[in-house]
């Protein structure tokens, strides 16, 4: 019986996960995050530290974590535009240090020949 | 300084959390997961339970599970094939956590327009 509530409860708990894993998810999203977390940059800076990166892809990715407040537009007084990452960013740390965690062992796991 | 060093050892566990992501990001896996978490299901079952997805994704969904040993196949004495959730499974249990907390806190922040 316990197995099939938790079902139903963690049933009502995907949407907000999948939610989580839309923002996050796919192969630029963490890296850009990362990448501003050494500094402010321009996009063409931002680009070259993400190295395989397109110009199109960049600005999707950016325009998404502007939109969940994750990353900001800050615009010099000489017009010069750079992207910087919120404070708002730092809640993800506990979301990130997880997926790091599984991650590392479930490789170790692989490497183990456990699975 | 500190974010510098921050911005370096958080890139190099980028690799890992884009593991987790690429095993459990997606419409399905999660779903899948927890579909299973009710009791190991025929094909069919588990297709019925995931309303919208194709016969040909859900296979190729199992497969990645398989290969990553949260899901396995018991084949009973009839020959009828059930899909069964690995207690491997469980270890997904803080990322999930920590996915939904996130989830949930920052759809509260989108209705608050504090995004």
């Amino acid at each position: 019986m316990e197995t099939i509530i938790c079902a139903e409860k963690c049933q009502s708990m995907v949407p907000a996960a999948e939610d989580t894993l839309y923002i996050i998810a796919g192969k630029w999203k963490v890296r850009i995050i990362i990448a501003l977390t050494g500094g402010d940059k321009r996009f063409n800076e931002l680009q070259r530290t993400l190295s395989g990166i397109s110009a199109r892809v960049l600005s999707n990715e950016l325009k998404d974590l502007e939109l969940n407040g994750l990353v900001s537009r800050k615009i010099l007084d000489d017009g010069t535009i750079l992207y910087v990452r919120n404070d708002y960013a730092d809640s993800l740390k506990n979301v990130m240090k997880e997926l790091v965690q599984w991650g590392l062992e479930h490789k170790q796991k692989i490497r183990n020949r456990e699975i």
